[in-house]
């Protein structure tokens, strides 16, 4: 078995260690933060890190009304922009906590007055320096270059960070990792459908919202594991512009959850029909698995905030089986190395 | 002719009529903004008029030294989540001025209690009603599908808003129109590269810093008008897991400006001659072009901060010709409507 399906198979275990060993760091660092009147955030990461933190902007706008701006590295590194940040938090993400340019950004934004947070896999790490505090993922090492529980990790620790920020909220986690666990089970159907995705050599992969995060993170695993020219588009955008790549047959992968974004999906399907293009919803709503060619299907209990996860284990299982398909291994993917040093 | 290139070559034009028209205004609404004390900017938009607050957030950040974030149009009008404002600049950009969801957010925000401002190519239209004040293009109707002066009359406008919150900056705008008719000079180098483009089926575009939104805008013209599948990424994080889909003789284009990102440029462009991959560069920079398989060179003496619209003129050709090439109409494009109404 590859180290990616593998450690794709650790994520329940790593979302119950997660909770019960950051728990009580959390609550002391919201009542901190609160304290501070944060009134911007800003998400520091790049690659699947920065695909996490997609997540993140939408779930900490929507659950505390603090605005956040996904961070440009290079504003800091190569520009020497020097940013008020007196009001801000800036949060640094790295599996690895070694990301060069993510951590100069954040000992950049440390001097601008900010307030710094490290969310990584890995103790110790140098993103720990540059951080006032760290959120820790406890995943255990990720051996594959294609990061999943990660991935997953990162999601979680937005879950948290928003729960301690507005507690209020009280977003419910207790059954995330019986949402990962079902969604685990999925693996035998999507083994069987991967052999339909052997010759695939473009897609579009689209979601919106909540899951905007997902498509942008499914389209760089289908690229690094399957070298699929994987595009990734909000389910909205992706019908202005875009839409005019699709022909007959032409593959476009939906995540689609029950709730706010359901009308955009019905929508793009219903247009995708009518091009006779090829669809492929993971998702928790009848509806939408009924108007697409293909589907994989989760719990329509699944609230919507909380679809993320359980959506994302079928896409990385997807990711991981296409792959065989095509007679690569996803561990090793030509040209890339786990660790990203930009500057 | 296409009217997307008789658009492409009234450029020079629009960027002397919108100076000209708009300056007494920048000039208030700058001692204004500047005596309200804001902190954050968000940019609102759809589709290339994204793209260009793309290098908007890059430009007002270096700039001005003030937080961008990039609107995600559905925390407003599908998770009806409350934004804290007081401090925030909230700039709606719309060509037509009736993208639907951008004039929901920009209402929204001045409710939330932000100060409001379009940027749009259409006076009187919805967008000018919700915002607090408008700055108009200058560009004259435009009736092709596929955005060119409107989206470098975005871009314009955000040099004339950054001047106008740190007249400090002083940026220089007056050999503007003379660089973009030099851009335009370039069109019978462009009409014969098209042909070698003929039959792409996918490729990829790069750049970074304030060339990031232009990698952006040359996909979504390359999906329009050629219904080519393009990737677009920054230079930095192409080089990170999207690598791996380049193959012997698959075609990356980059933005390759003088200046602070070409180190990035360079390295990416040896890493691309090792993969047997095709480069084309839209670059003034000597050492870019001689490490690319192909170049359109513009002069070095413009400044980096200054390369976007002059950078945008040649691919915006290349896009109008590579249809051509295809057979297509560019102003045509399958599947497409000219004004977007996402809610």
């Amino acid at each position: 078995m590859s180290t990616m399906l593998r450690e794709i198979r650790q994520q329940p275990e790593m979302i119950e260690k997660t909770i019960r060993g950051e728990s009580a760091k959390l609550k002391k660092l919201g009542s901190f933060l609160r304290d501070r009147d944060v009134d911007l955030i800003v998400l520091v990461a790049r690659g699947s890190s920065d695909n996490a933190a997609i997540f993140g902007r939408y779930l900490l706008e929507i659950v505390c009304g603090i605005p956040v701006s996904l961070c440009a590295p290079s504003v800091y590194t190569l520009y020497k922009a020097k940013l008020d940040l007196k009001r801000a938090l800036v949060v640094g993400i790295s599996q690895s906590g070694e990301g060069t340019d993510v951590n100069k950004v954040v000992e950049q934004a440390r001097k601008y007055g900010a307030f710094t947070l490290g969310i990584t896999n890995s103790s110790g790490s140098p993103i720990t320096e540059v951080s006032d505090e760290t959120l820790l993922i406890h995943a255990g090492k990720e051996r594959s270059v294609a990061a999943t529980k990660t991935y997953s990790g990162q999601l979680l620790h937005f879950y948290l960070l928003a729960n301690a920020l507005n507690p209020g909220a009280s977003i419910s986690l207790e059954k995330l990792p019986e949402y990962a666990s079902t969604a685990l089970g999925l693996e035998p159907s999507v083994a069987e459908l991967a052999g339909r995705y052997a010759f695939m050599e473009n897609c579009v992969v689209v979601g919106r919202g909540f899951n905007y995060g997902n498509a942008f993170e499914l389209a760089l695993k289908l690229m690094e594991t399957c070298y699929v020219v994987a595009e990734r588009f909000s389910t909205a955008d992706f019908q202005h512009g875009p839409l005019a790549v699709v022909e007959r047959r032409f593959p476009v992968i939906l995540f689609g959850a029950k709730g706010a974004t359901r009308r955009t999906d019905l929508e793009m399907l219903g247009r995708l029909k009518d091009l006779n293009a090829d669809s492929l919803s993971i998702t928790n709503d009848r509806t939408i698995a009924r108007a697409s060619s293909r589907s994989l299907i989760l719990g329509s209990e699944i609230e919507e905030m909380l679809t993320p996860i359980p959506f994302m284990i079928p896409a990385q299982l997807l990711a991981a089986h296409v792959s065989r398909e095509k007679g690569l291994d996803p561990d090793s993917p030509r040209s890339l190395s786990k660790i990203t040093r930009t500057i």
